[in-house]
């Protein structure tokens, strides 16, 4: 027998992607399945980026230098100016996306057995990532019944060891849709300070705050400078998770210094993306309204409708596209699939992620799922009458 | 102290990009610079991919699935099949450039310590990605003297040890241009078969054989399917190397699982690129032809004019777009670096690649630098009349 290796097989499979077959299936068998599973915005890029990619005129694609392109960078750099964030060039990196960033910090910070704290839930990868590189996560549990918010200091404090490296938040956060406070932040902020620790935070939603509350960055963070590592994306921001751009911004010397050794051993990013993404950067503020109008209007529409289901509960998110909601019944896990195997309403089903799975303490979020609501309004309601009439039915149901 | 990784420390720079930052400061001196260090072509990519661009009409860039759009992935089956290799669309699975495609066949064959049998030299990233994965790459030497040909089988055999888990081949060559002859692949697949080992080709410089040969791929050999794992790129065949756009193929059900599993953890490989390599496989065979016939009179005029100059020897490469050529000096390095920094003919110099970069066993290729023959005629001329008159007066001239 040929050998595949003991990490490939500790690789745990994203909980937004185990159900792929079973609604493939569904959809095979005729079925319309409303996709609440995948954080994928349906709403367009700037007219700037569609544009731009008419004018390009380049005869051949050649790499561009590993760290990105100058004018991308100088883009990213004013864009942080806007958001009254100092940072310099040279304080900012071109990535493989937001993912290729996760992964650049965590090497960085991290040797194999190391840990890092991270609250829970949490984005699925993470947990990949670490598996790869022999870290290990150490989840800090938030709670549904105070909104998914940060767990307390002492709860983090109590976790730390010698081996503790990293604190990883993503904010607004995947996948509970947790906008963190500057009071929070400040709290992240001190207990990196006081025990040595990155604070590694995963911005790729800042644009997506609602009900007038405003995004803190870590970057924004006093006395924390050489402790931050901050993770962007062009992905969600301007609807274009398929052309693979992100970036790493830190202050830290060392810390750039390492995500540039990385970068070049992978090259390049794409050159595409890049003029694409210079192009949106010049979209109008209008533009960024628009979209928070929209998402914000579909969140109310979700989370209300959610709510109104017997034994269902949202907390009302206040960022980025998701809710992690609880329903009432044994296992989401087979309530997702049973949805795609075995129900149907109106000729439609519905596609959950199972909460589980961004959990990394066994047996929680058994009841939870996360749905995303980058569908219109319409297909919302549809979706919630669908949840409805199944946990009439459904043989678990609590 | 903040605590920067050790497997961060101790990944190694490539060879290419050491001297940047001593050709910008030519260049900011006002130097010209041959850069004959890096595999950038500047053929222009084929009509059908520029034409692509101006017709793409989406209004948003979602995430593509992670093995890769399906029209992308039959378009590379009928290109295996064109090249007589029958593979499914099961059998290949897209990837960020043939670097992904690498690091994945690295991480599903071999587990921490491992080890990977490599001809030297070899393309240096290897060397990274196996620092990263804390995998041991063993060299088996191949030698100038012998046109870097395959090293005797028995070379191979006598560093087999139970960690052993694949062989690594780049075919056509880099560094070298060397392309192996189907002897030597048959040679290669049975010792693999025999020992229960991967045969992982990097066959990105497919396109690239010259004088008439043809390419023998490692999936055209019978009787190691299961063993055969071949890394693919759109990069060099069509001059989009910044479009990250490559491809994994193995018939081995298992491997594919896993290389699956990979893609889904970084979720998608640039919609973009793919847009424009589906157009790019509709060129011609005609051009095809015109790309070898430029580089094979390019290398001809490279080789030629390098084993003019006394005492520096150039072997004859068969195919890829390099040759590495052994100098009269006490350390390539070392004149590599003095070329940029102490030394211009007509107000220019040249940038080489190092060879020692591209040698896992210490002290071998001192004497060695790769040169890319990624520009035209005029300018290799003029970069070998520069490495003659260098010659003539470098300290460290044997």
């Amino acid at each position: 027998m040929l050998n595949i290796s003991d990490k490939l097989h500790k690789l745990p499979v994203s909980p937004t992607r185990q159900l792929v077959p079973l609604a493939d299936a569904a959809i095979a068998r005729g079925t319309k399945v409303y996709k609440l599973n995948i954080g994928q915005p349906d709403i367009d890029s700037p007219e700037e980026a569609l544009n731009a990619l008419r004018t390009i005129e380049d005869k051949l694609f050649p790499y561009t230098n590993s760290a990105g392109l100058m004018e991308f960078r100088k883009k990213l750099v004013e864009y942080y100016k806007k958001h009254d964030i100092e940072v310099g060039v040279e304080s900012v990196i071109a990535t493989l996306g937001g993912t290729e960033a996760v992964q650049m910090a965590m090497l960085i910070c991290a040797n194999q057995g190391d840990e890092i704290l991270i609250p829970e839930p949490f984005y699925a990868n993470y947990a990949t990532f670490a598996a790869n590189y022999d870290q290990v996560i150490v989840p800090v549990p938030s709670d549904i019944e105070h909104n998914f918010g940060l767990p307390p200091i002492e709860e983090f404090v109590r976790r730390i060891t010698p081996r503790t490296k990293a604190i990883l938040i993503c904010n607004p956060n995947n996948p509970t849709g947790y906008l963190y406070t500057e009071e929070e932040m400040q709290r992240l902020g001190e207990l990196a300070k006081q025990y040595n620790l990155y604070l590694i935070s995963d911005e790729v939603y800042r644009e997506f705050c609602y009900d007038g509350r405003k995004h803190i960055s870590a970057l924004s963070l006093k006395g924390v400078e050489e402790n931050v590592i901050v993770v962007d994306s062009v992905s969600k921001r301007f609807s274009m998770c398929g052309v693979r751009l992100g970036n790493i911004v830190s202050r830290n010397k060392e810390v750039m210094k390492g995500a540039m050794k990385i970068a070049q051993s992978r090259l390049s990013v794409p050159y595409l993306a890049q003029r694409v993404a210079i192009a949106a950067f010049d979209a109008p503020q209008e533009y960024y309204d628009n979209v928070v109008a929209e998402y914000t209007s579909r969140r109310n529409c979700l989370v209300g409708e959610l709510n109104k289901i017997e034994g269902v509960y949202s907390p009302m998110p206040q960022g980025a596209f998701y809710t992690v909601a609880r329903f009432p019944v044994d296992d989401c896990h087979k309530f997702a699939c049973w949805l795609l195997e075995e129900f149907s309403y109106k000729g439609a089903t519905v596609q959950l992620a199972p909460a589980r799975g961004f959990y990394a303490t066994d047996g929680m979020g058994a009841q939870e799922a996360r749905l995303a609501y980058v569908v219109g309004e319409e297909e919302l309601k549809a979706a919630c009458e669908i949840l409805r009439e199944a946990l009439k039915v459904y043989p678990g149901r609590l």
